[in-house]
């Protein structure tokens, strides 16, 4: 079975760079399933990193574009959206019919939800409170949901100093269980890949869920039951199908 | 008072043309308040309309580059989004402070609100359906929301015979009114511009909320008033807080 | 366009007196807009304040034969209710047909929540916070109501001193932002005409919204635009349509 | 044990008379506790009957004068609102402070609730069904509720041909369960005092609350248990609290 | 009238022997109407406490065989189920149909929704306080929930030092008025026979729902106006309706 | 990775013989990932089949002392509970802190919210529609259950016709989809053995979610990832705590 976890810019002409990029596809190779090959994959245009709304919905065309072609050279059994917040996965759902694509956002809660109530997200910083707030109401979970609270560090500096980010994390969380959380997620993906749940579990005493974690289970699950999203909900874009090809579909001089 | 009316793609170099761009100024100037001029304006790049999820975030970058133009330029007091999808509303109420931003979508659903309970939208097509349910999700209107019907009509086509797409919205309105919606709104603009409002109401015995209104009046009293959205609930992103610039922060080859 | 601003109860003969029905006249034709004409309208009979869900039952029979009045007679475009607890707001809906009456209590958090999520209310004393909690619901926005806070002054003392009053309602806020609040609303009118908006959004940081603004910008929107309510949802009470008078609804010795 | 069934207006002086009256307070003692005394009081002014929303508000001032004479006078362990609507009950609890006051609309919903999911209730006429609802959604029950139906007959004329009553009652109910309810309620008294229950509950298989049953039980069981209502929920209006009467709290020339 | 309630485990032959069993039925018949007698019945098998849902579910079996047979044999004109956690009150209710089986955590949630809002319960200890939400959530009034406070002490020990349990109920109460209960629940039946309603109130202000009284309350009322539970929602299992005894539902060696 | 699935009852000495639990060990080790071994492990008292909540709770006791038992022999690394309706999963959850038990209810429907919304759950008989709205309302995710249909055969019957199973299947998920479901819940383990799900696709258009295999899914990543369940939310319950044996829980002639 083949995964595609695809990283929502170029993330290797950044400043972490092509390493980080490896490194991540290590882990995830390490955290798959036996029968399970993971590859990453980058996003041309994109937003360095994703610290508001706006960067999300930024990132969706450069999204949509990958995974369309994932889908259309069958390349991939599943795909991964490589931010915690979902970026425009309504819209890759109308864009896609026979992949399997996972939103890690959604996928945390949803586990969550299965470990303890009410659950809490410990995420980098306020820009990003809302949205994720809003991918809980998509998930139809906002019940559930003790709070969200930052860490308060920009997305590319929160490997720099592990255990600074680690300190921080700890002490979101802790907030959050003092307001009920009974079980946390790790609500960024460059907290996921740093692997902060064990440290913070011994430390609050309740289950932390990785996204990275559940987007694989659910990846895994969706494409080995062929579990496909429904496209009464999702509907295919009536342009696209009339024919028309994705990248039309933005009009204008640079288009 | 100045009001912008923000198209969200290049409409005058589409099928409806510079004729259809200068018709709705017309109506808009029309139905404004009398120290209030409006002014269309058109986002260079943008979809030649919007029928999905996806074609709404693709309009996001445009829309917030005229309005953060206009708001630095100071060239309007207010301005509307001319979708009424909202597309991307909290990110431009983000990458914005001092200019009122108006979404028609959740301007009418708010005014339905107030005229009757529950209420119903009719739109174009099944596309959109999802997106308008989220707008109301959004604007923590659900609940009162009786259902979506739609024409099922292209959104470029739905001028060609507004006698039909009057019957047409005429009984999706029938079918809401028996569902139990006490007053419906009309779910987008195209459909406002052909003002269905006054034929409908005589019809089907409700209000009918048009957007266009609803969302001047909503344009006018922000205005006036200066009623600003709030910085806390709508950050400006960190990356711009920082001193970069909106069109730097799509990084990548043709950024 | 005339606008008629009607207060629930006789002030002009309590302790404010003239001068105070004078004064709100003034600041609601200074803050309309200038081709709309406010009149002040008192009721002859209703409580001298309203500072419990009893004394706003109390206010509806004179609130509804001034409405009635001046929508038989044609003398207003659309009324206002004086009261931030829109006293009686269904069936004073039900009572009218044509004329469009505005509750200044929903009319302000529809507003709210087009500014920032979730909002707090600022309002004068315990004994109205069920009420507004109610007309919250009333309005299908209770699930954005971060809380409800009190300044504890009596409302005919409120303008006695404006400094001390606006210490208290800076106080109020403030922990109303502390409960998670973005944006904030001014609850009750006699705080509204003291126009403790700007001196509040200095000090908390967030905006505030005044419910004689909100009233009027809702006002003229449904003036302008012909947006009666829904005569489905709010039928005329069946011995009205059939034909008796308002005032002989009430049986009894005195009535 | 003694409890007043208070009537919302002057029945006795209308078309259905002191009879009526009569022979309600004998089916009220029938069918109390053998140890439960009930007596019937009519409010001197009052609405002649409620079919509207405007019509409920109209009776508060009645009901509290009548309820607040019971509790000083200390004539009764318990009063009963004589309307399923219960007009102003928020209000009512106000005024009072040890005299439990049961609203038979939220003692029969509460019932029902112990009974079966969801219910429905029916009632008279178009102009309570908004009303009733609001009544659900102040018990914090409207997510139970299947329904409301309607018999379509005035209140005053449904003990003119009970036949009809019943079979247009049993037509709703049956509605009623179409649409998921498993428990009926009886919403209007009137009907109540037809005993409408046993032959709906033959006809259509699910079990019917009598609102009468239902504040009977409640009345009963807060006198004996001396459950009184929170003062802090529903404070003494600060101007009664500070020591005016209750009549002294409407202003103008007739109060 | 005959009541009957059921004590979901040998109590007799525990630490609290006979004594206690005798103590509480002297209790309830004091507390009962002067029609009514109240029998203690206690289930042959079961647990010794409830402080667990493990607990509860442990229950249920015992309890189905005391209800029937009171039902089958006519014993009793209403039951009580002795704890207040309503152990599997669903499946009670599946297994009777004519005898009001009466769950005291839902009844006293009712009560108290109809004395102020919202409501908190005190219970025993952490281990039943999911369970008492899913009460309140199943009686569908979580929505008027401020939370559970517990006294943190062993069921069985409560009565040992009556004072040390009122003042750690005290406590626990306190902090949910705090969270903004303006009524208290008692959440164990222990606690109930304790009667440690007066001094909760003198010390807190707010009205305590006592569940026996709450529940004798709703059983007598059911009992005495026949109002049974819905057959629809709580339909006859399969394999009674097809004539299974109830003891042979349960497959296995020692069935 | 080992799973075991627990049959809540002695399936292997009643009417489907141990030749079923062959055949369903047989299919689960064809479903399951490569490196995961699926043992069938059956209660050997409970119920015979469950077809009301009655019978759930009946084999919570059973399942306890398998689950209990596997988690301390460490002779599984995840479980499943082989009931659709999850019965007492909260209790399971109280009684093991280091074995991941896996309600498939619940998984299925947080998978179904990862496909469309909103579900559908097509069930065997209306004896478990309401114990299956209650596994809804206790995952959270009630808001976006359009219904649950019904097949009305007995559970034990259901393999013994699978084409006349298969098309009452297909007619109650056209039911659900009329009513507005975009995805499908199998809704009985014993349909899910039955792979009803590709036929029901290819006719109705959505997708359909096997419970077998979201709980799979569900399994294999808690086991894999060692997502273990809060035991803050579910804590031990205190005798066991405190050193009781499970066995010991109940009290009474027989225990």
């Amino acid at each position: 079975m083949k995964i595609s976890y695809v990283i929502p810019g170029p993330m290797s002409q950044g400043p972490l760079g092509p390493r980080e990029v490896a490194r991540r596809q290590d882990i995830l190779r390490g955290w798959a399933a036996p029968d399970v090959e993971v590859s990453v994959r980058e996003c041309p245009q994109g937003p360095a990193s994703i610290e508001s709304a706006y960067e999300e919905y930024l990132s969706v065309a450069g999204l949509a574009a990958v995974l369309t072609e994932l889908e259309e050279q069958q390349q991939a059994d599943a795909a991964i959206v490589g931010c915690f917040g979902d970026p425009g996965l309504d819209a890759l759902y109308e864009v896609t019919s026979s992949l399997p694509v996972v939103g890690p956002g959604e996928a945390s809660m949803h586990f969550a939800c299965m470990l303890g109530r009410p659950f809490g997200i410990i995420t980098v910083a306020d820009g990003v409170v809302g949205p994720i707030e809003r991918v809980a109401a998509h998930a139809g979970l906002d019940g559930r949901l003790a709070g969200v609270a930052v860490v308060d560090t920009p997305v590319l500096a929160l490997g720099e100093n592990p255990g600074e980010t680690a300190a921080r994390a700890s002490s979101a969380g802790g907030d959050l269980v003092r307001r009920g959380a009974t079980v946390l997620v790790l609500g960024c993906m460059s907290m996921a890949f740093l692997d902060l749940g064990p440290v913070l579990e011994a430390k609050l005493g309740v289950p932390v869920v990785n996204p990275v974690h559940a987007a694989l289970a659910v990846a895994e699950g969706r494409a080995r039951f062929r579990m496909r999203h429904s496209k009464t909900a999702y509907p295919v874009p009536r342009k696209l199908a009339a024919g028309s090809r994705l990248s039309s579909l933005l009009a204008g001089p640079t288009a």
